[in-house]
Parts: C-alpha cells; sequence; structure tokens
C-alpha cells in the first residue's frame, strides 16, 4: 500500500515518497520494486532490521542487515530490480566450510572474543562482518537513517526480531516512486534500458564463467521455472506441513 | 546550483529531485551532500563515470567507479555523510603490495587474460574487480540507471573520461534533497542522529581497533585539522606549481 501511494504521488508530481513506521518485517524488498515496475516506474526501497551486524571496528551486533534495493522497467529485455544485503556472506556459508572443513576468509566474520578468525565454527560463536568493512557497515547505517531515524521507528539497534513476539518489531521503511518519462518518453526510457541490459550481459567474460547475469536476473528466471513446474519441498518441510495441517483437521499431503 | 533547486523544492514539497545531463566530473560527491546538511536537509546523491570496473562476471571495464552518497544533518554531532565508491580496493593500494613485495587477496583484480590473481603487477596489467563481486556491480549498475538512463546523459560504458579532452564527458547526475522535519520537529530528528552517532561510535570494539569513526568523520576530522594548519604538500607538488607559476609570470612560493 506504502508503495501504491508512492506511485500515486509519483504520476501527478514526477517523485513520491512515503515513510512508514512501527512495521514488522515487510519480506523481501524486491517484492515492492516489482510492485513500482508494474505500473512502469522508477524506486527505491530501504527498509532497517533488528541488530545482527556490528558496525565496522566493532564487535557487538548494532545494525541490521538491512538490504538496499531499486529498480526500473525495461522494454523487452528483463527490468533491473537490486536487492542486496549489507553482509559479506549468508551464515549458510559458515556452515558449509564447517561440513566441509574449509578455512573461511578472514573478513567474513569475528570470533566470540570480537577477533577476526578463519575457522568457521569460531565464526558462529562469534558475528558476521559487514560486506567490504566499512563500506557494507555505512550502507547499513544508511538504511536506519532514512528508514528508522526520518519516520520516527525503532533504530540504532532498537528493531526487535521477527521471531521475538514479545514485542512490536517498530521497523521503519522508506519507499520512493520516480516516473522514468520525465525527461524522455517511456518508450525511449525503456530503449535505453535493454541497451543497458544487453550492454551488461554481453561484456567480455572473466575465466571460469559462462553467462553474466543482470541484477535481479538469476531470481526472475527462478522464478519463470518455478510458475511452471512448481515449488520443490524436502521431505522435513512436507512433514512439518502435514503435522501443521493435522492440528487444525486439515486434509494432510500424501506425496 | 542543482542542490540548492532540490532544497528548494524540498522546503515546499517535502522532497525534490533534479536530474543533470551532459556534465562533467562533479568532484567529490559529498560536497554537494555538505551543501544540503548546512541546509538542514537530507540528501541522495548520485553519479555515473566512465568505464573503470567490470560488471560481475566480465572482464573489461564497463561501469564507472561512481560513488553512492547520502547524508543528514545532526545536532551536537557530527553529521552523517556517506561517500562511498564500488570498488574492493584503491589502486594505490595494489601498488603499496608491489612495493612491499606482498600478495593481494584474489578478489581484488584480473590479470590481462581476465583471470582472478594474487600477483600484484599482473592486477596492474588487467581491471581492478567491484566491492563484494556481484554486490558492488550493481551499485555500479544502480548509479548508471539513476544518473544516465534516467537523465538522457551518456550511460552503459559511454561516459568519457574527464582525462580525454576529445569529446565531452556527458556525465549524468541524480539529486535528491528530503526535509527531516517531515514527521516530527527538527531538533528532534538531530536529537535521533545525535543518538545514533553515540550509539555507533561506542559500540564494543573489535580486535585491534582503538576508535569507531562514523560515516565521514575521519574525512570531517582531517579537514578541521588542515582548516587549522594548513595542506601539506610534497616537494615534487610544490616544484610543479612554480613551473605553472613561471609560465604565467606569477610569483613563485619559495620553500
Amino acid at each position: 500500500m506504502g508503495m501504491a501511494r508512492a506511485i500515486e504521488m509519483a504520476k501527478e508530481f514526477g517523485i513520491g515518497m512515503v515513510s512508514i513506521k512501527h512495521s514488522n518485517h515487510f519480506g523481501m524488498s524486491a517484492w515492492l520494486v516489482q510492485q513500482a515496475i508494474d505500473e512502469g516506474m522508477m524506486s527505491l526501497v530501504f527498509t532497517n532490521s533488528s541488530p545482527a551486524l556490528p558496525v565496522w571496528g566493532g564487535r557487538s551486533k548494532l545494525m541490521g542487515v538491512s538490504p538496499i534495493a531499486c529498480g526500473a522497467p525495461a522494454g523487452d529485455e528483463r527490468p533491473f530490480i537490486l536487492d542486496m544485503a549489507p553482509s559479506i556472506a549468508a551464515r549458510g556459508k559458515i556452515d558449509k566450510a564447517i561440513r566441509q572443513g574449509e578455512k573461511i576468509p578472514t573478513d567474513w566474520a569475528l570470533d566470540s572474543e570480537g577477533n577476526m578468525t578463519d575457522n568457521p565454527a569460531s565464526a558462529l560463536e562469534g558475528v558476521m562482518l559487514p560486506m567490504g568493512g566499512p563500506k557494507g557497515s555505512a550502507l547499513s547505517i544508511m538504511m536506519d537513517v532514512f528508514s528508522g531515524v526520518l519516520s520516527g521507528s525503532a533504530y540504532a539497534g532498537h528493531v526487535t526480531n521477527p521471531y521475538d513476539p514479545s514485542k512490536a518489531a517498530d521497523v521503519g521503511h522508506f519507499l520512493v516512486a520516480i516516473k522514468p518519462d520525465l525527461f524522455m518518453s517511456l518508450e525511449d526510457f525503456k530503449a535505453r534500458m535493454d541497451y543497458l541490459y544487453q550492454r551488461v550481459v554481453s561484456c567480455d567474460k572473466m575465466g571460469g564463467v559462462d553467462r553474466i547475469y543482470y541484477p535481479g536476473e538469476i531470481e526472475q528466471i527462478m522464478r519463470d521455472e518455478r510458475m511452471k513446474t512448481g515449488i520443490p519441498f524436502t521431505r522435513g518441510e512436507i512433514d512439518a506441513l502435514n503435522e501443521e495441517a493435522k492440528l487444525v483437521g486439515a486434509d494432510t499431503l500424501n506425496v
């Protein structure tokens, strides 16, 4: 609803901004970017989130793994959809390194004493680090300033974890929609975006790379595939859903 | 002038956007962010630039080392000023590794064949890589979409290098100013920013860190220092300036 209002204002004024306070985890930012694209609009989607990363130089969690997201519509090619976290690596990559008995790069995580470590088991007891050191840290603070400080929501480490039901999460969001055909026709804008797509994906490839993907393209390909073939579930997920179904007296899945 | 117009619109509408085309290198983005802060405004400052980085998966230069910049005013504490390039490391760090006979991390650069390398001399013959792989690459594309595509300037690798006098650089910029006291008083906003500053710099420190700096703080401290003690020049810089002075018949510096 926030993005719909931002789009409405952008249609009239060229740009529309919506600030949201006292919110919860709003799911995937790219979903809001897609709403704007469906209306032929560019967008910026910022949010803050509960503490998960230290600021650069710190050792305790203060800032969120708050994604910066934005997008722009294209013509015949894929739209530009960016939705990226300021963390250097997903925690799952540490689990994988443990399973495979490998070391991790020293800039991924701190151990429980606050020192850099290449031992994945020690990393799991400590904290993950922001991407690019001070750069990811600053992006996370940027999300907090535009989403939390401006709106009047919780910020500076006070957003509640979405899995903690004891109090409201009090997340803040910052949504901007921009009319792309302010300085040219929409047709020209879309043709320019198509050209950008083509230039990016046809760049000379580095060693070991078969294909270059545009931001958001891997997810769009995955979505297209799953709209056709469905979403695969593991045995454990099916069993858990069947347990829930029994609790409420619904039919179970016999697969 | 662009930021002044964005601020003027933000005072009336809450948010103001200015798109600039056919421009040149506009210097340091933080300078425009500071203009907004001086007027008590939040800002976003995006620009594109001439090719210097491959997109992720690519090996030839396509996107610029285009900084993402933004800021917000504070009260008694330092304002928030972010101005960061999407590159993983400045080229100067490679020169330093060569001088010190050290290897570089394999994610910093490609050699001239387009393969990752830990040899700084090979890296100098190749290209520097974006920060965080696909993340820095996507930020650079984001700068190109909002600055180049939207404005009608050059983009997708066609911005001319600022040191090439043969044709116009045709850079695009995207400037946004936001009134911080839309949902609270300016006094409250500034107090919230001061609290964020205090929380960030007083975070528990990681091993080997004496002090945590806020985004933009190191540069502000440097500026304060140099306003007092002046800007140090090397012998070579003074000699070069004296040569120029002689050419135009101006007094030379006798230091």
